[in-house]
């Protein structure tokens, strides 16, 4: 049997360090996919250098596209999205949106991310107008602030966000991950969302490889985005520190699961987070 | 504005103890949709006793579905649903098998359940070979024995399930619930997962009330599912106690967001779970 694994993500972490440069400004440009009509947009594809198309990218457009076809005031509470196919760096990438339900409060649509006719990733979001209720939350787990801690960066090479990790010790599954854009944005709700979209799973399946003594750069180690879940609780800002906490509940089969929760610096829950991706172990050929 | 909610779960709580007799062999028929088509199922509807189809025999259903698309030797590790409107207890459901992606390890479906010409759930889900690799799972909670908690019913009608909860002190968001089938099943992992898809969200939204005072009986109170994840780790039967440990982190906006992890009796993580869901509370009208 013929093994195939999506490889969307491949190397992100790679890339992460050695992508090309890109700024915020750009970034939001990408994240404002074309309207070619009522339901069909059009977004241009991000060459990071490592071949494939970043799966963040493919979600903010989906989700921005989604968001487009929506009655002001409502807003994203969730997304479910699965990652189908690699996305090729030289060619645009359609995303046929579906209006499956508008409702009087929620709003449903399930886009269809398509390069050469073919699905590469699909999401189904839903929306909501404001609403009062019931309010609670974790606490904050307890972190160092990001000032004291050094940028996943080695090179002077132009990103549009600013990230801060701190892994568990003693192998533990769990990781802490300060996230902020690297400058200021407006105050559009969606903008964020998106944003907070692409750059939710950066550090994020591989936590689930923390108690086994790999990582995504170690031979023969393929790792890769299967699904993403996001659920926004409460209004934020991705231009102030967020904390993303990381724990891995599982691995096994070849797949490893990991759930976050994205606070702000004021220790507010504002969003949850989910993914599941493939952490396959293939020893190299001999001889390769 | 109309406000208009999904309430395919509202009041489920209630439907459990008050609920038409079914046995385990009926409700795994009722998970044995008739095949139309090659892409195309129908399943019949069951009253429980509260006017509108409960939403685990719809989650169920699309999952059977869609598993009779996929290649022998898959098994579902995800699946990802949306509640869209409520399902009509006396006429059958159809489910539009879409088969986006048939991949060497994976497979992937979208399923879109339907009555009257429109959709009432879409479910995204996916199926893999099996495959060996890195292990490991959260320890499960400290729980009492089943057998030392009394079962959730007052009134000896036939239901496919016994449960039995343990409600979190302290109004904490938490809760953990045994489930297990009420007869033996044979080995087929197919149908155990329909089965814990039917049962998963048994007890779980409301996890999200026990910080508030209220229950989904409290005059004004509206509770339903809006979304529900699966992740299977590893195989399990429903025909042994499963424990499912669910937690709250936040409710906010009239949603609620749970999680949950189900443990088998050995403690070993069988899967994980996630539903939001409406926790709307709007005060009775005077006079009614």
């Amino acid at each position: 049997m013929r093994t195939f694994a999506p490889r969307r993500s491949l190397r992100k972490e790679a890339a992460w360090e050695k992508l090309s440069p890109v700024s915020l400004e750009q970034l939001c440009t990408l994240l404002a996919p074309e309207r070619l009509e009522n339901n069909l947009f059009r977004g241009q594809s991000q060459d990071l250098g490592w071949g494939t198309v970043y799966g963040g990218q493919v979600m903010g457009q989906a989700l921005a596209a989604a968001a487009r076809t929506v009655p002001e005031g409502r807003f994203v509470h969730s997304l479910h999205a699965y990652f189908l196919r690699p996305g090729g760096v030289r060619q645009p990438i359609v995303y046929d949106v579906d209006r499956i339900r508008d409702g009087g409060s929620f709003t449903t649509r399930r886009v269809v991310a398509i390069q050469n006719g073919e699905a590469i990733f699909n999401v189904a979001t839903s929306f909501q107008v404001e609403e009062e209720g019931f309010d609670h939350h974790d606490q904050m787990p307890d972190a160092p602030a990001p000032e004291s801690l050094p940028r996943i960066e080695d090179r002077d090479v132009e990103r549009p966000f600013d990230v801060r990790r701190v892994d568990a010790e003693g192998g533990k599954p769990s990781r802490l991950v300060w996230l902020k854009a690297k400058g200021k944005l407006d105050g559009d709700r969606a903008l964020h969302a998106c944003l907070l979209a692409y750059v939710s799973d950066y550090s994020f399946m591989t936590t689930s490889l923390l108690p086994h003594q790999v990582t995504w750069q170690t031979p023969g180690m393929h790792v890769a985005s299967l699904d993403h879940v996001m659920w926004f609780h409460r209004p934020f800002r991705v231009d102030d520190w967020l904390l993303h906490a990381i724990d891995s509940p599982s691995a096994s089969g070849a797949r490893g699961l990991v759930r976050g929760r994205v606070f702000d610096r004021q220790g507010r829950l504002v969003a949850s987070t989910a993914q599941e991706g493939l952490i396959r172990m293939r020893p190299p050929k001999p001889g390769t």
